[in-house]
């Protein structure tokens, strides 16, 4: 481990979150709120990673262990720095309680433990928001589009942290290339849904912070009666429509914009989520009729709840614990699912579960013919017998840390239902699940313990385990 | 697929089952009972069973594909045949139900539809009791000792009804002498058991057939008290210890007899298995504090329903839906792991976690060092990477039956801990679960087609899955 460089690398990304920190000051400003906690947190963060950046590297050369362990440990630091404002404001006066939130926000999970919204100003509620679009595309991957960094070292951060069971698809031979393209995408997107939240009567401060946590997959509420409050199917279905938008491959997107707009539909991850969330969105509308009453009504509230989970967003804009289990079965199923691999969604990903089922298949046809050699395809290429051990291997250990981990939730001694799907929407970066975490609920009941397991879960699932599991390997650090 | 071969053999091995049921009908002689739904299914199944073993096969040649579908659809047809008795007597009128329950009782599950045992007379009791009792060790295991068979098709069979990652573990190389060895061990220790509860008291129609109940690891009560009602700790360890003797491997066993006592404890899954018995019986013992006041009470609640879950009995003495979430959690993580392969339990089985654990910390140690080779080993010896790839492809489709199926339970509109815990119980083989489905509840409530989808998982987690799931690959069904 060249932990030096580690170090070093961490102190520029902090100066990065110094930087970050000045738009919410700004906001601040405008709006005429105290700016101190921002100023004081761009003080500490800045002089830390000033501190860090001062320490010499010996090389400069990194690897693959190196990469992941910038990646985890950055994110741990952006939180453990990042959720200053929340305590030196007041807003949310418990350390633990503000690094919960501020996790869940980097990682796009959306998870809450705020149980009101009177102690936070503007200035805070945007840089809640804010983090939940950092977080969406990736902390490392914006630094490379600013920060000078070898094309190799470049190469282990992308892949630490973008999402998928085939890693580190860079579109560009230059690796801070890919970042920048993809940030501009991100972007532009962003800056779309803005508009078409402006033209529904949205005014533009909810527009920009329900952009950036819809781009992200976040889900953070803005106000206490968040999306519901607008009462407006308009939004509703607006919403719904760009969570599914930032659930696809952005690779997609730039395919599109190199002119091959077939790739959308011709693309056997997107092609599948689109049917999933077809047909799951049909199956609830049709089974929560007794609910709603129309049909036009239940389809709205299926569409925006499918959207909502299977893309890890969790926004919510009724209470579905109340809708009949089946629909809430759908939902939880959908949770394991999320969105496409390269996409600002957490969970297992559709091209995972494609790959799986296909193994799956393969057994089977070996079982009946032995002596024949079938390889697995996705899009129409084989895939490497090295991703498909690892998507199995994945598999596993996520549904391993699931099982785990929820016992370490049940300990609070709440309900079987609420201490299982709290487990699973954090590590699948949802936010909201069921029982006492439902949309209308929150986690500020949970024992502080609780609160920093759930936070390194939200970290797992939106780094996809390894990058983080890596952290508690004593062999990781040796020196080689 | 030799179709002729294979219905050959299921004619003979209805042949065998018209056998067994002799047992239950002497049974209703000696207790002077109704003897005719015995005599009449006997009738039945020697008919049917002698006419199938009329059809020539052109040659006898079988291979793999052709033991798993003998294994399934025998399985399936033994049941089908099996719940006659239950529906003739007119003590289950509705022949979904006794066929639910004989599936259960087959498969080891112990789930029961019945909501009292006024309907039940011993003979009736006894035959349920029997076919925990038969399933346990295998149905064709049971068969190749008394038939001729050909040792290449015998290979097959026995690779398609044993538990555990590395199937066909023979004993001799004549599979036939490794049946009967097995058979002999199974039948010694039931008859050890039966003395012990004697000694204790139990009279000896409930000590045979609780024996007959605890040797398969099914779980069925005898009466509507259930073992709760002769209130004997001493029968409560008796058989929580005899549970535990059963969740081991046989093969352990047949090595201890040739003179390697030590191989108890030396065997890597059967030290792991003890370990994960006495750590969750200890963490719900002080659990359970609460509900029980005293320590005595609670390790022995706690050791019961410990070696009941995981061995996949399900027994029930207590009414563990009431205990803290915590205990009912470990209890629901025992359920996915089960007891040791080439026992007669269900689920995953302990030696399946370990191999799983190790191949994803070779991951971790793989993203360390990218360059290191590294074997799995069980025991001292390396695995064959197929055992790996095959374990974790049995581990993904084992989740995603359970997920997938527990869709179709919700269905039914009961809550999420019933239907979860539901389908959970039956594909791992338990029986009872959480919440209705609980020990004191019973599977009566549920709609026909969710009975009869819970006993197809039932069949699949008794046959290990693959076996019964490649009767629904077309491509099984086609002649070479």
């Amino acid at each position: 481990m060249n932990i030096k460089a580690v170090l070093n690398t961490l102190g520029r990304l902090l100066q990065v979150e110094a930087g970050l920190l000045v738009l919410p000051l700004v906001v601040a400003l405008i709006y005429g709120e105290d700016a101190h906690p921002f100023l004081l947190t761009i003080l500490i963060i800045g002089i830390v990673g000033t501190a860090l950046t001062l320490i010499k590297k010996k090389t400069s050369v990194t690897f693959e262990r190196e990469g992941f362990i910038i990646v985890s440990m950055s994110w741990l630091l952006m939180s453990a720095f990042g959720c200053l404002p929340f305590v030196i404001s007041g807003a949310i006066p418990n350390y633990i309680d503000a690094f919960f939130e501020t996790v869940s926000g980097f990682t796009t999970t959306g998870a809450s433990i705020l149980t009101g919204f009177d102690t936070m100003n503007q200035s805070l509620i945007f840089w809640r928001a804010f983090t939940h679009w950092i977080g969406g595309m990736g902390v490392l991957v914006f630094a490379m589009a600013l920060l000078p960094m070898t094309n190799s070292r470049s190469v282990h951060i992308l892949k630490a942290e973008t999402t998928g069971p085939t890693k580190g698809g860079k579109l560009v031979p230059k690796m801070r290339s890919t970042a920048t393209i993809l940030y501009v995408l991100y972007f532009s997107l962003t800056v779309v849904e803005v508009v078409f939240l402006l033209f529904g009567g949205m005014p533009l401060f909810e527009a920009v912070t329900y952009s950036f946590a819809t781009a992200g997959t976040g889900g953070f509420s803005m106000s206490a009666s968040g999306i519901a409050g607008y009462n407006s199917p308009y939004l509703n279905v607006v919403i719904s429509v760009f969570m599914l938008l930032f659930g696809v491959n952005f690779n997609i997107y730039y395919m599109m914009i190199l002119g091959n707009i077939k790739s959308f539909f011709s693309n056997e991850e997107n092609r599948w989520y689109m049917i999933i969330v077809a047909a799951s969105t049909l199956f609830i509308a049709v089974n929560i009729m007794s609910v709603f009453g129309n049909f036009a009504q239940s389809l709205m509230q299926s569409f925006f709840h499918v959207s909502s989970v299977i893309t890890t967003t969790g926004f919510g804009i009724a209470d579905f614990t109340l809708w009949p289990t089946a629909s809430q079965y759908v939902l939880v199923l959908l949770m394991f699912v999320g969105a496409c691999a390269g996409s600002t969604g957490g969970a297992i990903k559709v091209a995972r579960v494609i790959i799986l089922l296909k193994s799956i298949r393969r057994s089977i046809n070996k079982m009946i013919r032995p002596n024949q050699v079938e390889l697995i395809r996705l899009n129409g290429t084989a895939l490497d017998e090295d991703v498909v051990s690892s998507t199995h291997t994945f598999f596993s250990l996520y549904m391993l840390l699931l099982l785990g981990s929820g016992l370490l939730v049940c300990l609070d001694g709440f309900d079987f239902t609420t201490s299982f799907t709290a487990t699973i929407a954090c590590l699948s970066n949802i936010g909201p699940g069921l029982g006492l975490v439902g949309p209308m609920g929150n986690f500020s009941f949970f024992s502080p313990g609780v609160k920093l397991l759930l936070s390194l879960l939200m970290l797992m699932g939106r780094l996809e385990l390894f990058s983080v599991v890596i952290m508690f390997s004593p062999k990781a650090w040796r020196r080689r």
